[in-house]
């Protein structure tokens, strides 16, 4: 029994899990033993959602029931549909997502329910959400309607085929897609934790998930991906060559002792194996684009980072770039990482409320003791 | 560095705090050092809230001032003003708090900043907000006007005001006053620490207040009170002597391996230092009510579970019958807990903000490891 604390958990084992593992020295990232290098560009992330929330890998009849779930699914239910305009109107998207899923447990026949078979539908239910509550956000934000959902789409492709309007070039999904599992679950993240925490209570999977989003949001933990573009656009409008202004304005950062979002990493003490897949679509969407500036920046201020202070770029930092020439607003990186997360947010409530103990840690106390009160009168 | 999992982090140092202290074996809890003991009746909530997110004890100045600011905030926004019908109607009361307090992030000024001064001024704004949004809830879903608030009436006796229409006994004011101080803090029980998750991504102070009051909702934290007045209130029902009826059911619980809601706690060996006062509370409000059964009922199955298990009542068994002959509905048990621990998860929030680092614990994977990844059709 340690009476130090470790300093934000750090290297602590606070569960045990069967969800996904990091081997931190080696680069590896794995869900239910396969490789997350093996999973990017082979599984879709409906087969990746199914293997997190249900166990295994789906067969083809369990993969089609599985998506006719997530299609039927692509509602945002009768409280955030009244007041999604009002909410677009005055929250900021993480702040709006923590609001509308709060609010839609009142429309979900499980919200009362920690049973498995209850928490697997409402898994279900919150990974096919998610999108679309970011879409009809964006919507309402923007005084558009918002496109029909197509039942024929993946979770990748409706998102953009919702959020733009259009439907979505198969390359551009299918690279989406990947991000999506990329992104997917990730062990005891902040977020996570957050929702195992909530959940330890045997409170529900609703209440969970709003924890996990508004954990989500912080600029240490989701927020980063949004930094990393601020970061950049900043930059490039500083003027002169953007590749020089990055070496410059970097480099006086960190002799600054500032800290640039989208480097290192608790857990990772070599490349993240995500970063790679990450960088590699940030060029092949850069060049596709027809100006890869903002690709070439994040090579230039990788170069920089690592060469003043041997830090790898994090999941974070090629995301970035890569939601940027899909289309995506800048502000809604966070959501879309939430999007991706739901999957492994769900996994862990189910598995918590499997095999539950409440998380209730010890403090150590610092403050004063001994004191008497003395009344007001008298103080 | 442990390599297996502390379960439920039960004996980890997981932060340090300068907030609240508890010596388990000696049944002892003490805010910023002063013992609880000698806070309940002498200090009232306000100086509590003060104490604890602020640092000290008020001067009258002080006082003065924090209670302007408490009057001052006895409003509910108007997202949450506008949608409290829908939400009422279709939200149960956790739920329902959980949406609120989110929507109310949009009419706050300081909801974007994380700064030692907006969060003091949140942290009163949301400890004023949290009573009038439960009576506000209470009022719509009985379709009642809600009273409108006394600026002139404590916390405490205001909410008793707005919650049944009637200004009240200032005993029974008095008392519920002490339960509020007796609910302030607990260092790092799963809500407050579900909020401190949550900051320690420099989230802002309403997603982790709204993680909190997801995490409160759960049977084994918050929800307990409101489970132990069921219980009594079944047990009543079934019939034939209360006492009686109690004896008989709770031992046969008991032989069956149930848990009994109200009991035994992972950090107090003896007597929790609280349930002493509201057992005291208890008493005299069910002899001033002319029907002392429920305490009665109280006693008796604080003498099984003991002779049976010399498990110690916990803060939520007395509180139950306490809020219920205060005239508050058994659903809005957990949501006054919350009214009371809003002042120390906001100064807890504030803590970790002022001296942070994310909290990002290790796990213990436990699944399978080298599959391969095998492609839908090949499956």
């Amino acid at each position: 029994m340690p009476d130090k604390p470790a300093r934000g958990l750090a290297d602590v084992v606070a569960a045990s899990t069967a969800l996904s593992d990091i081997d931190g020295r080696a680069g590896r990232l794995s869900y239910r033993g396969y490789d997350i290098n093996d999973l990017a560009g082979q599984a879709s992330f409906e087969e990746v959602a199914y293997l997190l929330q249900r166990g295994e890998a789906p067969d083809r009849a369990q993969l089609d029931g599985y998506r006719a779930e997530l299609a039927s699914g692509r509602t945002i239910g009768s409280l955030a549909d009244r007041d999604m305009a009002d909410i677009a109107a005055v929250q900021q998207p993480m702040e709006a997502l923590r609001s509308l899923v709060s609010l839609g447990s009142a429309g979900d026949p499980d919200a009362g329910s920690n049973q498995r078979e209850a928490n697997l539908r409402k898994a279900a239910r919150l990974t096919a959400q998610q999108p679309v509550l970011i879409a009809a956000y964006e919507a309402a934000r923007t005084g558009r309607e918002l496109p029909d959902p197509d039942p024929d789409l993946s979770v990748a492709a409706n998102f953009l085929l919702q959020i733009s309007g259009n439907k979505p070039d198969p390359r551009a999904a299918q690279m989406f897609d990947t991000c999506l599992v990329l992104h997917a679950d990730h062990t005891m993240n902040a977020s996570t934790f957050a929702a195992r925490v909530c959940a330890a209570t045997l409170s529900d999977m609703h209440s969970a998930v709003v924890a996990a989003i508004g954990t989500l949001k912080g600029p240490l933990h989701g927020g980063a991906n949004e930094q990393v573009m601020r970061t950049l656009e900043a930059i490039r409008q500083s003027g002169g060559d953007p590749l020089e202004a990055v070496s410059r304005q970097v480099a006086e950062r960190l002799r600054q002792g500032e800290k640039i979002m989208g480097f290192g990493h608790r857990v990772y003490k070599v490349e993240d194996p995500r970063a790679a897949h990450l960088r590699r679509m940030s060029a092949d969407l850069g060049a596709a684009s027809g100006d890869d500036t903002y690709y070439q920046m994040s090579r230039r201020m990788e170069e920089v980072v690592f060469g003043e202070k041997a830090l790898y770029p994090n999941v974070d930092f090629y995301a970035a770039t890569v939601y940027h020439y899909l289309g995506i607003p800048t502000d809604l990186f966070t959501p879309v990482f939430s999007v991706s997360r739901m999957a492994g947010w769900t996994a862990h409530i189910i598995e918590q409320h499997a095999d539950n103990r409440l998380i209730r840690p010890d403090s150590e106390y610092l403050g004063e003791v001994g004191l008497t009160w003395v009344p007001l009168d008298a103080r």
